[in-house]
């Protein structure tokens, strides 16, 4: 047995040698300094394609930065597997030796510091890894897997993007897609949900209409500050009382901006909405509510009736049931019994889902963790996703990625 | 000069006798012991019948209870006068002599203590005491005085009912009608305001429409309470928000009901408004206000319509301000300088206004002090009109109003 | 076979004889036509101790109105059961023949028509049943079987007082209890929850101390329906803004009473909440937010602290998880597998769990059907519990309440 | 008579030379394009100087900015005369061709075009001709006239700055300070109020501490937007239902930030309230509430007690009535009985009252008319104060300057 060449394990099929993971690290320690904003990897997007290149792996341009690699090994099942590529806004503040000092611009031209601080870095690393080690084993599986890396997560943008660019007229259609997510849990361990995985989201934003006057003089305004308020306060009646309470929804309201001068009434206000739902009934009753409860308290104020712009949409992120308790099943074999948990749905939002709905195939997405025993039993708050200290360990975390994926993927393409 | 007869007095022109005054006290311990429930006041308007039949002054019923006299004393100026008759459904507690034991039946059919708790007693007598000075001394004065004897004051029913049954079609048309009222002052003195005088008052009576549910099942239900709170909340915003500042206005809520039980929202809830206004502008700007919040905020419930029932409405009470000003001075010369005070309007209301801006005539509409130096200078709190400890001290108080009476009139019928 | 002797079924055990159907159903039409207030079930309680006087069971009174049967038949498991026995002050509307006609007296002294609208009938008529049953075929099973025939459960006052009367140093111990309810489902059917089965359910009552004013004088009050108004606004910030949105909960103000007169603002105004939770953190999370809630708002107006009284508590429902999955496998046996289905928890609450918690053993609670197919799939809507219309076919409902009962008692009992 | 020479007017004692009115206009015009932002007006500050030493009146800096002239004139009362000199932030868009194209740097560095948008510059150049005006007609009149330059009114400092700087130490202490403004009046015409002429006002900045979380978690929250949603609404109960509804108070909420990004629960937010009453009383009470209720709705949600900074405060402006009505009668005699009315009191703010109540002296403010019978007959909007657009039309606006501060100072100081 050489180190480039994967020996059958008998647990999972295919396990990782020694070569296999060292390029792993070097592939996660070059992406982790080199972050890019959302629709902007474009180097990243080089970097897939040279490495798919380099495994014979044939593979296309889809959505601007999205790569995708179509790796065919006979008859048999197709099967994709998606990675996000993008980082965000963060000034990283990890300390990691290979920490990122990348900088990028907005839409709106501001330049600002760029971090992977959502850890899609290990994805990409992750997925590029199963594919050299499915190149490289030919002969423990038949089918074809396809290797969706994907640009643009945090925006909600990428996933359509692809789609919108053929995605699905260009490569193979899968019988099924997964997807897995870095998290802050032990490295080490998996978790996922059965059904709901994760909340749909969507984000408005409303501009409220009054009439500026002096502060002194309120008779001549229409004060889109207490109507704004006024908007706020009865928003939080959608979730309280017209719905199931069973049934989990949010309705955030992130930002409030109005005003210049303390002693003006202003002539507009603005606000934004974050909705979370796992439901497509309680979605709708939740977006006609904020519209009608915006409509009619504006009219309460004789105001004009407001604006409410569509700042862009998270689809569900749907485990199929049978699809996600076979796979904890497969999960505890590969990696241990005690290392998988079946958790409740995450409020939190993905566009995963939108590559499987596109086509009506079944998803299964789920989640690894990244911190080590020390950060996940000290005294400190465990950083989150998104925390400019939100550093992964590399290993396990890294492994168990990769364990899970070819799990995943034995399960459907394994001789 | 025989205690029966008024001489004319420098001041005034008309003083009260002996006899007059022991007249007034004994008719001022009758209705007061015998009040009666408003546009019930049958044995009152009796009384006063009698009175004015001895006094050999023609009068007339109109209005179910209200009696108008006709004093024709030749050639010279019209002038009317107002006395409101009727008691309270209150349970006198003055522990007076003369206290009320008489019961009353409320429109509902509730059987009710009644008690003359506003002080209307105060009034009936002065002006039944002023028509015998003004009948006795003919010569003192020429033209005709018209006395107005209204009922139902407290329910805002009878002035309009007086004047919707051809109260000036019948009575000759005065140029001024006067008016006043016993309040919780010192007696002896005497307060007026130029310009408004007290506030229009409108009464609605508001009923939310919801849907019925399980208190466990908010998602079935459209919930009255909650959005009657709502309703109630933003009603704060028309004083706060929509009025100028130098503008009296007055919203309130003063009734709520909804629900029979903790664990069911109910169907409907209802709550009624008293709203307070001097401006006529001002009145329908709140007016509009109002119905515009009720209608929106039940659409931001998705609620059906509610329906909005105008319970009552009280005219403008407003004291034309060359009259007021003239009739301040009038007073100081009969009554004394410092027992006069020029101070703001109330925000009390009073149906006395309808009768002359009926026939577009002005009025003047004042107060008398009813309380004795030792309840008003005393450390208790003072009595104020509708409490059921009301008892105005019979002098100074009754003879202050007679003073004040004929000073109005001698301003304008005396000789 | 005799129908007096049940024969062992291969599937469940013990069968329903004929001649114990026509008991069953002659014990349904009695107790519907007879039915008692909370607390007040005297009548009922004596036909229960009859009945089981009659199968030579043991039995003692418990808790006022409560009823326990001990049925021995040797060493084997204890095992409880309960029914509760009380009525509605409810007029019966549904024209059955056997429609109730009683009347009742409410703690407050008002008489009132009563119902069996609860279905509480079918319970006791059921475990009435399957006692004689067991009785009748001791050969089939052994151990103990602790019949709780319980009072009050609509007040939630009848476990707790049974508990509290010694209920479990009187009867041995069981290691599980089992109870059911009829709902409006199809007749033949058995639905139940594993883990929580209903919520648990706070119920308090809100006494708002304001300063009494004239309508027109708001600066001398403290408005209490203002303040009413904004304590049940702030409230629907905690289901939407407090709570895991993953986890149910509601906070219902049921009433909200404050006022006589439109133009009087009132001294106080008092509201009642009912909340449901079904996790205790939920509980104590909500209930000490209420509470901060109510008092700050108090603050706010600068009105004194107001009251809180608890009216009543209902306790959790939770059917243990293994024990739950392991019934429906027993009910799949028992009454066809189409006929039983596991749901999401019930926000309704119940006093059963209370039983079980106060000696740490667990329980199992589950729903049968007691609508006709007709009804179920007629065009009219479906009575409710608690409905004036609420009347539970009788077969297959009572029956299929028997198979469940005997299904899960053999379960534990059987030989 | 020369026109350097301002002859005895039968009616004012003093008129306007022609000379006279050119140097106002000359002077006005430079001013107006010369503004300069608050407590940054030193350029008006040496040409106030340089004019004051012309006309060989002692003078002195104080208060930064601000100069004080006194005009000695032997024995005699000695009578204040306050001119504010500061311009504003705005881009003026008057289309003069002596509008300003100014810059100025706000106290956060940022640069800003400046406009006399409040008409200070009228202020002046009419002080500094009546100043001429005295000081070329001593025989006149006698005593001592103190000419107040204030700097800063905009930002309510200046007043306290002169005060603070030992104004009354230097200069002699006047037994009268009078002042007055420009206002979109009617050019020609003078308007004054009997008692509260101008309201206090209170600015206040808060911040309203929370806790941050993800947009879909929050219970790990204490969302500052829906706190301070309810501190906005609960604000408005202080006009509507603390306060006497005769006293005018208003209580603005100007702006409200809180949040960057719409799923995200912010940490904070915070706003600005600028209060104003006319009654010290009311003042006392309004500010008590506002920090009652902000307070109390923080811990409504649980949250740390907010912060509450005090950005500034401007006192009352309260004309003594027997002054002003004196000064209305002098004002009917020198601008003619048309010309002058008494009005309610205005909702605007001054620091003027400042530099009285500093020393216990009464005050008298009035307003002059700056508009032509063309802006103000026409059908445009007419530009208020602090507009862009706001141009007051030279004259007769600034003679009606020149006349009520001549009448004004000769009926103290004529001979």
């Amino acid at each position: 047995m050489t180190d480039t060449f994967a020996a059958l394990d008998t647990a999972t099929g295919l396990a990782l040698t020694d070569g296999q993971r060292a390029g792993l690290h070097e592939l996660y320690r070059h992406l982790h300094a080199h972050p890019e904003l959302s629709m902007q990897e474009h180097h990243t997007a080089e970097l897939i394609e040279r490495q798919l290149d380099g495994l014979g792996i044939e593979n296309f341009r889809c959505g601007g930065t999205g790569v995708v690699g179509v790796l065919r090994n006979g008859d048999g099942p197709v099967v994709g597997f998606r990675a996000d590529t993008d980082g965000l806004p963060i000034q990283e503040d990890t300390g990691l030796d290979y920490a990122s000092t990348a900088t990028g611009t907005l839409p709106d031209g501001t330049e600002v510091p760029v971090m992977h601080g959502c850890g899609h870095d290990t994805h990409t690393a992750v997925l590029l890894t199963v594919a050299r080690m499915f190149a490289e084993a030919r002969e423990a599986w038949a089918g074809t897997l396809v290797l969706i890396f994907q640009p643009g997560e945090e925006t909600a943008a990428g996933a359509a993007a692809m789609v919108a660019d053929g995605l699905w007229d260009r490569a193979p259609k899968p019988e099924i897609i997964y997807g897995q997510h870095v998290m802050p849990g032990r490295a080490g361990t998996v978790s996922l949900s059965v059904g709901s995985a994760m909340a749909m989201a969507d984000s408005l934003k409303v501009t409220v209409h009054g009439r500026q006057s002096h502060g002194s003089q309120p008779q001549d305004s229409i004060d889109p500050v207490v109507l704004g308020a006024h908007m706020v306060v009865r928003l939080q009646t959608i979730v309280s009382r017209e719905l199931d309470p069973r049934q989990a929804a949010v309705v955030t309201v992130g930002t409030f901006h109005g005003g210049l001068k303390e002693n003006i009434i202003p002539a507009s206000a603005e606000f934004t909405l974050n909705i979370r739902t796992f439901d497509n009934g309680v979605r709708e009753r939740v977006l006609a509510a904020v519209r009608r409860i915006i409509s009619a308290e504006a009219a309460a104020s004789g105001a004009p009736e407001p604006e409410i712009e569509e700042l862009y949409t998270f689809p569900a992120c749907y485990n199929e049931p049978a699809e996600a308790e076979a796979l904890a099943g497969a999960f505890r074999d590969a990696i241990g019994p005690d290392a998988v948990s079946v958790v409740p749905p995450l409020m939190g939002s993905e566009d995963f889902g939108h590559l499987a709905s596109a086509i009506g195939v079944p998803a299964v997405y789920w989640m690894f963790g990244g911190h080590s025993d020390e950060v996940i039993d000290g005294d400190s708050p465990v950083p989150m996703n998104h925390s400019p200290f939100f550093a992964p360990v590399m290993e396990p975390t890294l492994s168990t990625g990769v364990k899970a994926a070819v799990a995943a993927l034995q399960g459907r393409l394994g001789r």
